[in-house]
């Protein structure tokens, strides 16, 4: 058998296995047609086709070290020749290194580490602390924001994946708005007056001795990289310690390098009650979610009793993948990478502005990056609207064809396409990569007027 | 420097570095003086002071396989080695592999697998798809029941851990009541017959078709191994079928050969419309977990968006952990070991009972079993309440302090003592268990009168 027929043979049964005994996420069961990967290593995806694919959204904005790294593998066997699960009652080695070692990373005295198993089950156990501390009960969160799944953290993300699941909210999570600053008609410093004088009569409305905590992103992500105008983390800041509530940043998809900076707020100056971590803490290796603690916060339960807990609360493999990741990260300075290259690919899609009309707007911290795609500059009217249903994505859709099939793997919503990299990429590949984004924006620009 | 010396410094580092930067669950941080665990094999748990401690409560309930077992390390390095992580809108080997193998495992036409990565997110996902599926709102649980800590999956246990968070609730759970057989008066034939139509009345005044699901266990777990009447899940089995209610059974604790068959359920005769895994499906190696979706269910999805997702969905080492940990359960017969050693449990617990005068009750299917221990047999005045308050634990603190040091680790919850060891436990390690469990219990019939 040739290898090209037995690739083939078995890409069919990975595939039919995967839509025949499993369930896909967001999606219509019908009409997929998945990348099978037999590989991956560095910025590359390799299909059983024999496709090699790059990756422009390291997976789900997570795998900021890259894939295959054998480093954490061996990381991984040696804690598994130790312990590999005990009860979280106990304690292993690698629980408590990883704890110290998070609490010399961030800022403050954000020094105590909760350890869950992902963002969804951090910003759960964030949201649940703020309120038991404070003995109030809203959160208040952001439209246009993601914190994940379950029922309560898809109750504070502001993003319409909660629509269709909109009956089963839980209460109490109170949504403001931040505009766009690119469709915002008065310029960035009125933004930023309009917005936080919104967010201050919302907050008098609601009651500001109701709201626990105020739950926001370090940086925008799957919204649209939507950044915050600058100097407003400081403002929200100075309200929450106006009144008492706590603020937590959800760096779930911003942290660990993605911005440049090891978590996404440390662009703007301020300090957390609690940091959410998932993603960036393994890079993907093992699943892992973290909330970092104030000290402040943590002596509460010196003497009173914590009620939180998960099963697999400081996996000790999943730790000991963190631990190695965080080594490589500094190894490797890949947070200074991140900042770097970031700036070349600012530098690059300026040079691409010129030649492609439907390049309405790019933004970006570091590597957490987004392209907004318009029909027109003058009127900024969007190639896909957001939210945009099915009959409004027919250039998009066309574009998105063509960036997975000349072999790009990343995300394509609405009518943004996210530039978020591995924070190992060349400039060698970054350019491979921008030449197929470059090559798909000509079915975009065919759309302009 | 010797070796007790090495241990004992690296031991109380292990310690302070846990509880300076890290945060204990379901616990004041005060006072705590945790088993730190140096390594672990088999049935043992080896701490850094060198003592052996024999784990009857399989960590938490889920180290079904035991600890240290390398034939898992090395399914996870050869996955490791190829695909690590990859975005749930690709497709891995293992993804399809671990799939149709649990539909093999699983009756009828649960046939497709939806990946998560712990026993709440997969309640949390169960919980979705039902009500998205019927269109109706409202979820029926026990009280005195157990499935996770998010919001959602906190709402719909019956656990008083609850409590504290009460505020905090999410709406649509309903809670009835299935009475300890043990203190109910009327006898076995009655509690089935009398909660049977205590159901169903509930079941009428909420109104029939408002009715998502029925949430169960698929046997009690941490609420006190509370079986279920003879005939009790046929009867709930056909409400639901009667009134187009989902059947979901939760199988986080009592799946994967813990009651001595591969699901609790079937020990009842019954095939539900979901499963929920987690634990014994990689019996801790790594985070992982499941629902199993009827096929009728997940038909629905071929041409409508599944609007589910979490960033870890099918992630390829865990589900690579869980396809090596089911071919262990397979190859080393331990399904059926867990009905022996069940089998066995109990005689040997009938010989217990007539030389400790404090065992009112031992209730277990396989290898999920407790002792409920009681001030007086007449009576069942019980030696610790329901939610006992720290006032009424004296004399269960002092038995589980007695536990403790004689090398046990177990779950001691107000008048229960768990006993649920790994399924790989030899009848010497059984006997070794419970001898320290016999010398504990004299401090018990202490206070019997």
């Amino acid at each position: 058998m040739s290898d090209t027929l037995k690739h083939k043979i078995n890409r069919q049964e990975v595939i039919d296995n995967a839509l025949d005994y499993t369930i896909m996420s967001w999606s219509k069961q019908k009409g997929i047609d998945p990348f099978a990967i037999e590989r991956a290593e560095g910025v590359y995806l390799y299909d059983y086709s024999g496709q090699k694919i790059i990756d422009f959204s390291s997976g789900l904005m997570n795998s900021n070290i890259g894939y295959g790294d054998q480093r954490v593998t061996a990381a991984v066997v040696k804690q598994m020749q130790e312990v590999a699960f005990i009860s979280p009652s106990c304690v292993s080695k690698v629980r408590g290194d990883l704890g110290k070692k998070l609490a010399e990373i961030c800022p403050g005295d954000l020094n105590r580490a909760f350890f869950t198993v992902c963002g969804a089950t951090s910003n759960e156990n964030a949201i649940k602390l703020a309120r038991l501390y404070t003995g109030r009960h809203k959160i208040f969160t952001r439209y246009q924001s993601y914190h994940g799944a379950t029922i309560g953290a898809i109750s504070a993300g502001g993003d319409p994946r909660k629509i269709p699941v909109d009956a089963q909210q839980a209460p109490n999570f109170v949504h403001f708005d931040l505009p766009n600053a690119y469709r915002y008609e008065y310029g960035e410093e009125n933004l930023l007056k309009d917005s936080v004088a919104s967010l201050e009569r919302q907050i008098e409305y609601e009651g500001p001795n109701t709201i626990a905590a105020i739950l926001l992103e370090g940086e925008s992500g799957t919204s649209g990289c939507l950044q915050y105008p600058n100097g407003y983390l400081k403002k929200v800041r100075e309200i929450c310690n106006k009144h008492g509530i706590l603020l937590i940043m959800d760096e779930v998809m911003s942290g660990f390098g993605r911005t440049g900076k090891w978590f996404g707020f440390q662009n703007h100056d301020i300090i957390p009650d609690m940091i959410v971590m998932a993603k960036g803490l393994t890079c993907g290796y093992l699943p892992l979610g973290c909330v970092m603690i104030s000290e402040k916060i943590a002596s509460k339960y010196d003497d009173n009793v914590l009620p939180l807990g998960l099963t697999y609360s400081a996996h000790a493999v999943s730790c000991a993948a963190a631990m190695e990741v965080i080594r490589i990260y500094e190894e490797d300075n890949l947070i200074e990478r991140a900042a770097e290259m970031g700036k070349y690919l600012e530098s690059r899609i300026e040079d691409m502005k010129k030649i492609h009309p439907s390049i309405g707007d790019f933004r970006n911290t570091g590597l957490l990056g987004c392209l907004e795609l318009v029909k027109n500059r003058e009127t900024k009217e969007p190639m896909a609207p957001f939210n945009a249903k099915p009959d409004q994505m027919e250039v998009m859709n066309k574009v998105a064809a063509k960036i997975k099939g000349l072999g790009m793997y990343t995300f394509v919503r609405w009518g943004y396409i996210f530039i978020a990299p591995p924070l190992i990429i060349t400039k060698e590949e970054m350019e491979e990569g921008l030449a197929i984004i470059s090559e798909a924006l000509k079915i975009a620009d065919e759309a302009t007027y």
